[in-house]
């Protein structure tokens, strides 16, 4: 298993593997070419940045059992997704804003994120499989109240698209399997989301296979793979942790 | 007014102005610093591509009083809007396809584009204007069976991100007053869309100052603006010609 980061050092940006409290630097393309420089930095020494800048960024929505038996959803056979502005991905250590004016609820949503390695069209799920370079953290935050503002039209895009709404990190995890693996959320250090990737009900695989028969995936992409119980309104100067074992935690600041 | 084309020949990408049937080549970027190289290339020597390629590429619903008044949609304050998926966009001339395995409808749907010229953060009006560099055509291509498969979850990410389903061009025209221009649509030559942009319920400047407060937009973006009455399916091999005076017309065959 690799951890992939990006950082920022001085003005400058990098990216490379991290071992402990040690990156070790890389050259050429973090998703395919990449080599060690030679040279290493230690983690106290850089800011981490998003691990990816995603062209595409996916979320799904109702793709958990316990979620969609909480809600009465029926189970889905193809990954029900909009789409995040995808400049609205921001780091660990950033703080999540609400826009300017918006008195509302603005919801954490803690989620495994898959980052595409390589371009993937119509692929079957072994080469969608293959298409996926490494597991993530996603905040998929959401402004609720501009969500359901309109009674004609829900706006997706728009709650799930504010600027800083896409927190992901801290770090790419390459060789993971998810399968066994928990995603939690705590407030202020209080667990208030604690669900088993197990119960995903479309799985990675099967996501990215659907979704590339309609619409090509690139490098770099992003696919949040929904949430399931327990999303609620962050409060105020709230820091919200998303963990994932293996993956690490992506910490942000709610400071409106 | 200028006309901005891109385009490729040889193997090899430029952009520059268009003047009837010649191109002045430039060098620099399209969007702020262009120059003319001095060099010329007749239209006939190469084929044009979309004008732009969009980070973020965004499409509104419900933006002109005809079709709301015919859908029985209330007029909304805040642009209603989706995002489509930004590597659907294609050039005039390139075939839209349905997705594979798609036998539903595929709506056209002629409207105007808006290219970003500049970051824009929380503009007012006036602001918003001066950020936009120039229109474009737009065909919102909709997989309409796609939309509505799921009863609990309108699929608009979906069923507008599909490849191929973003044709904008033939060129986007800069200091063009949109106010009296037309909307046409032709399906093989006969006009079946025809809509005047002043019928618009919230204009351009109004629309990039909205948007603006909750999502930063970027140089190359594109929002279309909705489209009105009119908007049917097409049928296999059809050419879907979208029009408007001053930027041109944006065909493109529908060849499943």
């Amino acid at each position: 298993m690799t951890l992939w980061v990006r950082y920022a050092r001085d003005g400058a940006e990098g990216f490379g593997t991290l071992d402990g409290e040690s990156i070790a630097i890389h050259a050429g393309e973090m998703l395919g070419g990449a080599t060690p420089t030679g040279e290493s930095l230690a983690l106290g020494e850089v800011r981490l940045l998003a691990p990816v800048q995603p062209g595409a960024f996916i979320g799904l929505w109702n793709n958990f059992h316990a979620a969609a038996a909480k809600q009465g959803n029926a189970i889905p056979e193809f990954p029900l997704y909009f789409l995040k502005n995808p400049r609205c991905v921001i780091g660990s250590g950033e703080p999540i804003r609400p826009p300017a004016g918006y008195a509302g609820k603005v919801l954490y949503e803690g989620e495994l994120g898959l980052v595409i390695g390589r371009r993937v069209c119509q692929a079957d799920e072994a080469e969608a499989a293959a298409a996926i370079f490494g597991l993530t953290c996603v905040n998929d935050v959401t402004a609720l109240d501009l969500l359901t503002a309109d009674a004609s039209f829900p706006q997706w895009a728009r709650a799930k698209g504010c600027d800083s709404f896409g927190p992901i990190g801290p770090a790419i995890a390459t060789g993971l399997d998810w399968s066994a693996l928990r995603v939690t959320v705590a407030l202020n250090g209080r667990v208030r989301q604690d669900y088993p990737l197990a119960d995903m009900i479309l799985p990675p695989a099967r996501i990215v296979s659907l979704i590339s028969r309609e619409m090509t995936l690139h490098p770099g992409d992003v696919i949040a793979c929904g949430t399931s119980v327990g999303a609620l309104p962050m409060r105020p100067g709230m820091n919200v942790e998303v963990a994932i074992a293996g993956i690490g935690t992506l910490a942000n600041p709610y400071a409106p």
